[in-house]
């Protein structure tokens, strides 16, 4: 332990209360900073917007923190899991003169407080919770649960960083912490660095006590300890006890903890030790809205759940009330904290941290400010080679595979892969040829790839692998989500905040990009026929393109060569949250590494080779594409017709960057329209064979000349266990009810191909009866079968995997 | 403790052998069932599919329990957390003569067993997981993580029941597990049934080692004695060792935790005991895929993760893994357990529960057969009287909330509300009058509509108010979810399992019908200013409305009454998801109880009284909305449109039922087209107002005559902390906006009203400069402002709060 001399606890209770009177002025004041004059309705905001409740304990934390990273010098992120205390945290980054620093309009003196208090939650002004605007700040306080799951991934491959970690006890009963917690056995103590959950019960959410602060200290104690932590527990400050007793209590827990943490560390590092550690973790017991009003109107608030928002209403009109604010006000002894030109004085500045250990200003909180590219490899070795022809058959995710072996090769300590126990499923386990599943806990020898350092990491709770990521990206690093298409609706909620910490992201000038947030969902609706319906549902991009054109990318690489072009792509992107669905399942390979590249570049292209149309002239007909199974699907189709109808002009479109199909105007990948009509043409019928819903592709295309002419097949919710192809022709997407659109829609077939049609509704009935007798798909419509290639067993390249091997 | 005598143990372990066969013929054979020839390739299924590894642990404790009921009577619904062992549920429902009553072509004998075999995973038959079509099934296991979460809300009032939930260690994992294991803390031993988890640590996720399999046998029982349970640990099959010393062990441990409930509930129930008990919990430890093949292919299979699906694979052409599977399956010794016809030997039989104690055919498990109608009290006493003209200014959920409270003193024992901490944030709570808030924890003089009973469940987790209501509504009962509009998405996932459920149970026969599931959604996106970006997001209804129409209802009820109008609609129905979006802040009472029923019917109406429009003739323009907050703005552009253009015919159309704009062939409640037409015109402008993103709209009416003349205002991503009219600014949903939309699109007014849209834009930019000043709206905007009503501080009722409570 490295000590720079003690900070004394006056101190730290001074900047508590600083930090506690800046909370107060953000929720009420519009004037009068200072108090110099006697409170006025006037210096009142016309609405008070804010919560207080949680703000004493995390300004206490912060406060207490400060004097250990003055002693220590420690590295230190602070994550408010009660972020909708926003005050405090902006407070805190005021006092520590980071705020002014970044916002340069928002000095550290009077004036600067006077509009610190202002903007917050005002039109024009600052979020109520800690926000991208936030300094120091990686987690939003709205959408409770992620603080604990941000602090790990925060800290992994960051070996000096501590996480001080707030969560509430409201927060603590979310699904995703309550799991959260566990994270203690994936983190290395050796090359990753350390989080303190600090677990501040006060007792009560909106409405309602909370669970963890009304069990026995015996269960509570259980608990943690069967977590896998080593506990503590602090309480303090009720029925009116002086804060300064507080003060020891808590402070001597803290630096305990930050011993044991050194001591774990120096352990591992240093003496070797392998095992899994008992990592510490403080309870932190306090009245919650402790020192604001304790009665208003003669109703307890303070250690209440009354003191969660604004606990003196109407200010402006209730005397009663405004008197109590300046008594609360005062309480704080202001005159104290800040000098005659409002600057916090200088006993308070002399004993805090300085530049980068200001947990504002804590680099590892602005992420891009850390970040280093990632080191991308050749592609070339891994492309499937089609030099004599089309169609080797491969499983497209194992090729990635082995190209992110190479990328964790020469990125050793900045790209990681999460994923829920589905990498290997998902065709990605040759990366365990040069690393390992992270696994703190104990092995056995049938064991496989569990080591203590690993770049993946599998825990089955999608929620867990898209905070580690979301923690991991926004501390300056790289990696990918790997999930089922079906169970990625389980972060929908987290995608939609992370999406919208990006959104806003994007207008703080101070934040610096990160890398992208890439999903790769494989095991899609299309492949889980032996799932069943429950793994069915390609609605994960419908969800998405919710979310502002200028942070959503998606992506459907049609064969394996697209998919490694569309992986670097997106590897090397930065502020994005890219969707890539690609399947497991042996696929033809339809482009060279080249004609990849090309077709990755455009987004849309014509396939020529995979048409009819002849050159120069309109054609009959556009057959659009966007996925691997619908192109496969939409490539027999046009064989079909190619040998029915010789002189039918087909153009073959494949999509593999969806946001093209949206116009330019809507979205920066979107096609000028002319673009788009010079591809889709102006009136010619367009059949879409698509991966998800239909829908979506009417939504991308509504302002398309062309757009009542665009005829989508896709997923259209029908599911079960079957086979690949009954699935197809459950939802009206095989090869055959593409034919029959065709007919149907170009107006001179519609007579004379009728019995073109019902020769290909007759097809569908005798592969349903094929597949019911024999229990699995007919040889004509399996993998490359009626696809324009040679016989595939005769490719280069070739299927690396075709047993019965459906994992989950 | 009630016995009956005693059923031996190896009668338990006859059936665990018959179900374990039974199980692995399911996955593999497709003829010779009974082995009675040798096995052949052709006896094979050409696909093998299905999850064998959990299998044996689900089939031994499915085995046991069937001991306990025959000797206790008790009523248990079994519920298998690892669903995706489908087999065994299936087996076990054939072994108890369910399956052959509720499945007739598939009879309890050899070519009823002949059947099971080959229709599982088979294209035509039925799933490989316990789904709805499983019997005795309300928990499917393919999105893992509701198993214990549905057991609590299937025991809720119904006091005699037990739910025995099998618990995966890989499911264990997940975010709701995790924090399901707290709803210990709301049951009451008194009223409510008891939740059994027996976790089954057999090691193994897909392809990694669990956490909880490998953390010492002393973090294991500190964790869940914290969870608040009294754990018990039983370990065996391990080396080979013998079962029936597995079964002592199993049983003894079930017995004792059977006693310890009867304990508890005899202690609350007749002894008046109030503390909250330590319920029993058992963690199984057995090894994966038990029974099976041990090594296959030189690689150990049973007890590591290579049990989990199909241990042998590809058996037809591997003669090696042929005889290993023979070898496998005369290891169960079919001969001793069927009958030369194949039906399940008579000493099996005696032992075992009959009629609806059985598992399978346990009445709760397929609920709608125990569905009481709710009674549903008359609505007018709590209408908002406009007697004396529209515009009383209301809370609206404060409205349904009274009659919430009526509803449940009307059915005080089989309707429930549950919710995330936001009952009272909604405005729900005064049906506080009339119950409590559910509560086993120890309380506080302060607190408030805590107790023992009461009808409303609130922990911090949408999760688990979801699925609390799909156990309870799957066991026949009635609920009510109410959420923030935004973090629905949290759930998204499980209410994709679940429609899904309610789309493939309406096939199933057997099935009743249940009650809908209903979600009230407040705190919606237009009224979160004060909480900012992170709480705006109105897209669960794009999420909604990709599940199928028949099971799928939307609703925007513009105001107070036809809120309670259609709550009542949706509280009678059976089989519907409906989610209801209603604002909780004062607003405009727009309609009459007998205007807002037959609105409600309609589903979308014209409002004469809002519009300009000429009897007879075709208006100019369409001005629709659906949503509160849209309407209110749209009246108040008619408004401006009727003083500033007075010969402009303006039609004024509401949604309620949204679903109302698909097409008839689309969804059950779609207008017919040429209603439609005549509604909307097949060629006049539209400007719609809407709640949500604006693509929904265009989605829904993408098949209209006039859709290509439907313009669409809506929550365009654009938030931030603010006053409530700037968000409708930000978004161009504002009244102002809305003119000059109808200006623009209506030719005749481009040029001639040029001025009245430049006005109108200069109004915007005084409203916001306005509220940039003064921190709140200008009078002229807010609440009923601007709408043709009289001051609506003339009307009856009026608002019943309009402090500054904004919680959360």
């Amino acid at each position: 332990m490295t000590t720079h001399g003690s900070v004394p606890l006056p101190v730290v209770d001074a900047w508590w209360r600083a930090a506690n009177y800046l909370s107060v002025g953000q929720i009420y004041l519009l004037d009068n900073a200072l108090l110099r004059e006697p409170l006025t309705p006037a210096d009142i905001k016309p609405r008070l917007l804010g919560h207080w409740g949680t703000t004493p304990a995390l300004n206490l934390v912060w406060a207490h923190l400060n004097k250990l990273i003055v002693e220590r010098s420690s590295n230190v992120v602070y994550i408010a899991g009660p972020g909708h205390g926003g005050p405090g945290v902006v407070a805190n980054a005021w006092l520590d003169g980071t705020y002014s620093e970044l916002f340069h309009h928002v000095p550290r003196d009077g004036e600067g407080m006077q509009k610190l208090f202002r903007q917050f939650s005002f039109p024009g002004g600052i979020p109520s919770h800690a926000a991208p605007e936030t300094p120091g700040s990686i987690n939003e306080g709205g959408e409770l649960g992620y603080s604990l799951v941000h602090a790990y991934g925060a800290v992994l491959d960051n070996p000096s960083l501590i996480t001080a970690c707030v969560i509430g006890d409201g927060e603590a009963e979310t699904a995703t912490l309550a799991t959260s917690w566990h994270l203690n056995k994936f983190l290395n103590p050796v090359s990753d660095g350390a989080v303190l959950p600090i677990l501040n019960l006060n007792g009560y959410k909106i409405a309602n006590p909370t669970i963890l602060a009304r069990i026995p200290e015996s269960e509570l104690t259980a608990l943690f300890t069967g977590y896998g932590y080593s506990p503590r527990i602090v309480s303090g400050g009720f029925d009116g006890e002086d804060p300064m007793l507080v003060h020891e209590r808590f402070q001597a827990a803290l630096a305990e903890a930050f011993d044991d943490i050194e001591a774990i560390q120096r352990a591992a590092r240093v003496d070797g030790v392998t095992e899994r550690p008992a990592w510490p973790m403080i309870v932190l017991r306090t009245p919650k809205g402790w020192t604001g009003p304790k009665v208003v109107d003669g109703l307890p608030v303070e250690n209440t759940w009354r003191a969660h928002q604004v606990p003196l209403s109407n200010v402006r009109d209730n005397p009663e009330h405004l008197a109590q604010l300046e008594e609360w006000l005062r309480g704080y002894r202001p005159e104290e904290l800040f000098d005659d030109q409002g600057r916090p004085v200088e006993f308070l500045d002399g004993d805090q941290p300085v530049g980068d250990l200001r947990m504002s200003a804590n680099p590892n909180a602005n992420g891009g400010l850390l970040l280093r590219s990632l080191s991308l490899p050749p592609l070339a070795p891994h492309a499937v080679d089609v030099s004599r022809g089309r169609g080797a058959v491969v499983e497209p995710t194992r090729i990635l595979g082995r190209w992110l072996r190479d990328l964790i090769s020469e990125n050793p300590d900045n790209f990681r892969i999460f994923g829920p126990d589905e990498v290997a499923s998902n065709r990605l386990d040759d990366v365990y040829d040069v690393t390992n599943k992270a696994w703190q806990g104990s092995t056995l020898p049938t064991d496989e790839h569990l080591a203590h350092e690993g770049r993946v990491i599998e825990m089955l709770s999608e929620n867990l692998a898209q905070g580690l990521l979301e923690g991991y990206l926004l501390t300056g690093r790289h990696g990918l989500f790997t999930s089922y298409e079906a169970f990625i609706h389980i972060i929908d909620s987290m995608f939609n905040q992370y999406a919208k910490w990006l959104e806003s992201s994007a207008h703080v000038e101070w934040r610096r990009p990160v890398s992208s947030f890439t999903y790769l969902l494989s095991s899609h609706v299309w492949r889980q026929d032996h799932n069943g319906f429950s793994h069915q549902d390609p609605g994960f991009l419908d969800h998405v393109v919710n979310k502002k054109a200028s942070v959503v990318r998606v992506y459907l690489p049609p064969d394996a060569n697209t998919l490694l072009v569309t992986a670097e792509h997106c590897l090397a992107s930065r502020d994005y949250v890219n969707v890539i669905v690609a399947g497991k399942q042996p696929t033809a390979t339809l482009l060279s590494l080249d004609e990849a590249r090309a077709h990755g570049a455009r987004g849309v292209s014509v396939w020529e080779w995979a048409g009819t149309e002849k050159p120069g002239e309109e054609p009959d007909v556009v057959v659009a594409c966007a996925g691997d199974i619908p192109t496969v699907e939409a490539m027999a189709a046009v064989q079909i017709v190619k040998r029915e109808i010789p002189d039918l002009s087909v153009r073959f479109i494949n999509v593999v960057d969806l946001m093209r199909l949206q116009d330019s105007t809507e979205h920066p990948h979107g096609l000028a329209a002319d673009d788009f009509d010079a591809l889709f043409t102006r009136d010619k019928p367009v059949i879409f064979a698509f991966h998800g819903y239909p829908s979506l592709v009417h939504r991308l295309t509504y302002r398309r000349t062309n757009h009542s002419n665009i005829h989508v097949r896709g997923f259209k919710e029908m599911g079960t266990t079957t086979t690949p192809f009954d699935m197809l022709m459950l939802n009206d997407l095989d090869r055959f009810r593409i034919v029959m659109d065709i007919v149907h829609r170009v107006p001179r077939l519609r007579v004379s191909y009728a019995g073109l049609s019902q020769r290909m509704d007759d097809e569908r009935y005798a592969h349903r009866a094929y597949t019911r007798e024999h229990g699995e798909d007919a040889p004509d419509v399996v993998g490359s079968a009626g696809l324009p290639f040679a016989d595939p067993s005769s490719q280069p390249g070739g299927v690396d995997d075709t047993g019965d091997d459906n994992a989950r």
